[in-house]
């Protein structure tokens, strides 16, 4: 079966596998506009109901094929709103199935965060190429697991940084790398939302999102330092700050941190559940560059010390995620947020969690051999 | 002599002491426009020759009356340029014989910040109003000798915080006091520069500049947290970040801080001797506030989460500094940057250092009862 269905993803990827096993002229399934694979979603919370099953109607390379949910209500909603085959629907008992299921190519895990490894490793496990949400777990060993679990198997692994593929984000990443403004020496990075909503949804509960704002929104803030810099940092100090502890029982509500870079370059972080913020700054010795907002779906906005604006047309984040990853799968272009990337940002949000608990301390981080920048 | 330059102080500011003695009408004298105070510089560095002088040439409330200078080359090329009478002209040596001189109203002290409290209080003593610039000392136990020495001697005292008199700064200060955003929940502050100059100038020695980053632009950041919330913080922490000891082998190069303020907000601020960064960032619960430069000589330039710009003319900071003093003495206007305010900006450098030297230990503040905010 590995055999034939490594063939389909390379070779064949088409409407289902009802087409696959038919006669359809292979010609005509090898045609560039037909090489779409399927994707199934599991976890149909407000993100993918909101962001992910609509860019998935707008994607080139990639398709809503399946659906994966514990509530039963929702699979004849899916099934009717987007034409969802009975057979592309599972539920967390009968997921493993999928394995046989030609019509799946990737499975989106878009669960609460302490479910991420479990379904990433089942995903793989049943051959398919994998896209993790963020933050892709809730410890660097889960990190781990699932990157070995995909090596093994032999299949894709993606993490849902849907900014690695955002224009915005990428125009800044070229400016630090050419150097335009000559060297870095600061970058600041904030990524928060004032979050008072249900106090039963699971963000506030440790045990399914393994932490608060961190895990949430500051895996945003920690990438804006990275990319803002083009290097991994080598140090990083932290400290919470718990103002709403009857709301926030559970889970970090602010958190700031700095890093230091090997170039000598400072960071500045900050992210909160109970602060609005979005932006990014970097600042070079002939200049500097911003984003605001630089976190949210966009569009985003940028200017640059020259005057100049930063502006691209607004397309969604997620569809260039999705067919970014597809393109990596289908024609081996590159990974723009592989589970290397995932791991390295859960290193550094273990490294603040650590400095935070022994009272601001400065943690070494070693990164630079993970050579993810971005 | 107290009795009759009092009187002089708050009745005939003249052109000099030779028009105070001569027959000149007392009604013309006493009239509005002739109501000029006399300011006389103490140091004529850089900051003298480049900003002061020149701004006191355009002030309506004061002028520039006298200099005191260590260096004897400098007393003719200052009295050439600015019709200053010799016996308005001073050395260290004989500075405090500045008491019988009714020409100066205003001693304004601009010397390395180690010699702010000694010429502080010798001005204070020969019974002229003070204005020092930051930071006010080196320590608080000097800050509040400054003070003391003024009350003792009946005179006023103000802090060269240009900023506190700035138009876009107030323009912050009232957004946020009117909470037009709603209420803050995070400030950010930036400000330093890229320092590579002559490695002997007074600010790279710890015994003269009594610190480095924090102490000449820190104050900055710290005052933009203060008035970006409109609070004093409560507690503190701090981080230190060397890269580059051969050059900064004597005093901070760079330095995070974060605060904790009364209401819950957040504050996060860098300064540095590497980096150029002059930001200053409020976010509330309903939008978002921003100066971008934020803490140089202007133009200074902001804008608001609504779009809109912050746009005032610009004028030199250091003139409406010192006719704000000027009228604070004259008129009994508010004195916008009042010792204690140097003196609160001094406990929290101390704290600060505190904080790095103890690891990052998070130093709690108690500003509360001194009630200067802004």
């Amino acid at each position: 079966m590995a055999t034939r269905r490594d063939f389909n993803k390379t070779m064949i990827k088409g409407a289902g596998a009802a087409a696959l096993m038919s006669t359809f002229p292979l010609s005509a399934a090898c045609a560039p506009q037909s090489k779409k694979l399927g994707v199934a979603l599991v976890g149909l919370g407000s993100y993918s109901t909101y962001q992910l099953a609509p860019a998935l109607q707008d994607t080139q390379h990639c398709y809503l094929a399946g659906v994966v949910t514990g509530t039963p209500v929702k699979e004849k909603q899916w099934a009717d709103k987007y034409g969802i085959p009975t057979a592309n629907i599972y539920n967390y008992d009968n997921f493993d199935a999928i394995a046989d299921n030609d019509d799946i190519d990737i499975v989106y895990v878009v669960l609460p965060n302490s479910m991420h490894a479990e379904f990433c490793i089942r995903a793989a496990k049943a051959g398919k190429h994998v896209i993790c949400e963020k933050p892709m777990a809730i410890s660097v060993k889960e990190c781990d697991d699932i990157i070995n679990a995909c090596n093994a198997a032999g299949v894709k692994l993606g993490v849902g940084y849907r900014l690695q593929s955002e224009p915005y984000t990428n125009e800044i990443k070229r400016i630090v790398r050419e150097k335009s403004f000559g060297e870095v020496r600061f970058v600041s990075a904030e990524a928060g939302y004032r979050s008072r909503g249900n106090p039963d949804q699971w963000r506030l509960n440790k045990a399914l999102a393994g932490g608060g704002a961190l895990l949430n929104m500051g895996v945003y803030a920690i990438q804006g330092a990275i990319y803002g810099t083009g290097q991994n940092p080598i140090s990083v100090s932290a400290q919470e700050f718990s103002t709403d502890p009857d709301y926030f029982k559970d889970t970090d509500e602010s958190i700031t941190a700095q890093f230091k870079f090997p170039n000598g370059a400072t960071g500045n972080i900050f992210t909160s559940h109970s602060a609005n913020v979005n932006r990014h700054y970097s600042a070079f010795d002939n200049g500097w560059l911003e984003l605001n907002p630089a976190n949210n779906y966009g569009p985003l906005a940028g200017r640059l010390s020259t005057g100049e604006e930063i502006n691209f047309p607004h397309e969604s984040q997620q569809k260039l995620q999705m067919d970014d990853f597809a393109l990596h799968v289908l024609e081996g272009k590159p990974n723009k947020a592989p589970g290397e990337m995932g791991k390295r940002d859960m290193i550094i949000c273990e490294a603040i969690y650590q400095s935070i608990a022994e009272g601001g301390k400065t943690i070494d981080l070693d990164l630079g051999g993970m050579g993810i920048v971005g």
